[in-house]
């Protein structure tokens, strides 16, 4: 939990210092409101379930769907652009393996209401930002970029239509881990040409902008977008964290634009977190769209990573004093004391059993606390109490009035 | 949610000051764990589901049943007096009134390993403290304290049976809600006689401690367990929050000993939080059995007792400075000004859409910022930014690199 509260506070923080507003939403969800039909790993492993009243109801598996209905609900009583964070809870009935749990924590930040590459690039400055904050650098971490827009393309080209273009995406989300002929097949029942596969690996094939702007052409707004989003990279100071790769496109359905996901660049290459631009979710709710941009970040790969790289911080629990009575018949003197201390802004932790005082030293040394204040009888006749610094190892006793 | 991270930060810090750990569950858990036969309220509002591999799973209504079976599975690996708390998110199925909502967030504070009235005495401190920093004092709040002990005691006289006794609690609590003659029933069908329903209500009447004294006799542990811990709430300096009330034997059936109820003591007298002894609850889950004290304190009433008393805060974005370029080209350049501020530990909220200044300034002032930067072409030639102060209303021509 030390370590825990100490990562959520730090995103708090990241994301604040980028001027992020906090929002949260419900736990619990109408399942139809996560029900996509783009074949998303993602929608097959809700925990979904019938309320007393028979409603189809669902733990969130993602933040996003929500986000989107506030956002739409909330309509025209919000100013534009919106900037928000949280750090929701989400779950999902999937194997639990390293990097992957039931439930989990996801520090989601998005942008509503802003149309360029000003918001994927602020985006990115909260990312990088935090991964500074936790000692993490470009040789640590990277940031693979591209936008849906690549593929897109090319698919338009060889007569892919929109409605086959969000199934295609989830489908080339899974290219690596998936089999030539598993695939072949995956692509041919959403009816695909066996030879668009092809022309699929050669276009994610693609490493950088100027290889990019020579299958597409100079004036493409993919092209035009990356160029600007590098160059805004540069002003933020952060441009040695990117690389454009076209094989990132996410699994989620709803993205629209620029993609992008950070990743262990150690041995295990592990994506830490993911997102993009999903410009028209809000139509599909019913709504008008507005432009968004957002990415979620889950707590357990970060963990990992720092865990592995030796950089999670030794938190101690944070005692300040262990007050104690030398024996029972003093404790009401003891709460005294710990009263004086709290109020005086001291993390006290007051013994309450009947602990010896050997024990209570050893436990005052277990918790890391900075001083072993004793309330013992002669002493505390004479309105004093023993004060052992337990870092310096020095003891003193000291009238109650005069302790803080 | 600045109202909401406000009142949390308060619970972690009041906790925090008083020794305690934070700690947390999972918030599904096996249905398993919230069976209990008593005719608890909460146990027919579970909202409990199926998962894909035919497990009965529920939804956290309460926080208790998760940390007693934590603490059985740390087993000796614990240390006693184990301090800890949480807040918790929590789930109930039942109408949504003022005070009630079905996703609630719960402040739990647990003593588990201390078997006398200093684990009470301690948690009530945490309680009042909370109270004094939230600017609540005794005549807001009141504390109505009671054991089961006393109920117990005079039951058993009457030959009630420890089996009917966690059922009769469970009554007792719903007492003012009900018409009489459906409690003689309810009474009856736990198979108690008529007449013990005029002792009970005789002996909840009982509001002083040297009335309980003279029914019980000055030796039973229920009034010398409560005559020590009006003794100890003298010396941590909260006995005027303090009133007995035997009537208060809360609705769950796990209590042993000690009950309490903080109660805004304005016209509407609605329960704040309660909480109490439990000492037999490891049992119940087939493990050996610790001493234990817990509270659980809701967010939703507090808040809306704190707003009728216009003690809410008024929380602002937290916003140090708005940074605009004075046109598009030179986003880029308010991003080296937003960098450099955020790098300096300023809360920087960046114009991202193409803002007019007048709009900037608007905006600027809607989130109450301190101040707006402004990058505009002829300062920025010479490395210079336009500051204004939006508290003073003064502006000035700043260096980038004097600019903190």
């Amino acid at each position: 939990m030390r370590v825990r509260n100490w990562l959520f506070d730090l995103w708090r923080e990241v994301s604040e210092a980028h001027g992020f507003e906090a929002y949260d939403a419900p736990v619990v969800e109408h399942e139809e409101l996560y029900i996509r039909k783009a074949g998303e790993e993602i929608t097959g492993q809700i925990y979904s379930f019938e309320d007393k009243s028979g409603r189809r109801l669902a733990l969130r598996p993602e933040m996003t769907p929500s986000l989107a209905r506030m956002v739409l609900q909330k309509g025209s009583g919000l100013r534009f652009p919106v900037k928000w964070y949280a750090v929701p809870q989400c779950w999902r009935y999937e194997r639990m393996t390293r990097g992957r749990k039931r439930e989990h924590f996801q520090w989601n930040v998005d942008i509503f209401g802003v149309a360029g590459v000003n918001a994927e690039a602020e985006l990115l400055a909260v990312l990088t930002s935090f991964f500074r904050r936790v000692g993490l650098g470009p040789e640590d971490v990277g940031v693979k970029i591209s936008s849906r827009r690549v593929l897109q393309s090319v698919l338009e080209d060889l007569g892919v239509t929109d409605e086959q273009f969000a199934p295609v995406c989830v489908l080339v989300d899974k290219l690596e881990k998936m089999p030539r002929e598993q695939l072949e097949a995956d692509f041919a029942a959403l009816g695909l040409a066996p030879g668009v596969v092809d022309r699929i690996i050669e276009t994610l094939g693609i490493q950088d902008l100027d290889a990019l702007a020579s299958v597409l052409g100079e004036e493409h707004p993919a092209v035009t977008e990356l160029r600007a989003l590098w160059s805004l990279a540069e002003a933020y100071g952060y441009a040695d964290w990117l690389q454009l790769d076209a094989s990132i496109v996410r699994g989620l359905a709803y993205y629209t634009g620029t993609v992008f996901e950070a990743f262990d660049r150690g041995a295990s290459l592990r994506a830490v977190c993911g997102g993009g631009r999903y410009d028209r979710l809000l139509s599909t709710f019913g709504g008008r769209d507005v432009p968004a941009v957002g990415f979620g970040f889950g707590d357990v790969v970060i963990l990992e990573l720092l865990k592995d790289k030796g950089r999670l911080p030794v938190l101690e629990r944070g005692i300040d004093d262990v007050v104690t009575a030398w024996r029972a018949e003093l404790h009401p003197a003891a709460v005294e004391v710990a009263t004086h201390l709290r109020a005086a802004g001291r993390r006290v932790d007051l013994v309450l059993d009947d602990k010896k005082v050997k024990a209570a030293f050893k436990h005052a040394a277990r918790v890391d606390a900075a001083r072993l204040v004793l309330v013992a009888p002669d002493e505390w006749a004479k309105g004093e109490v023993t004060v052992k610094d337990l870092r310096l190892g020095q003891q003193q006793t000291v009238r109650l009035d005069a302790l803080s």
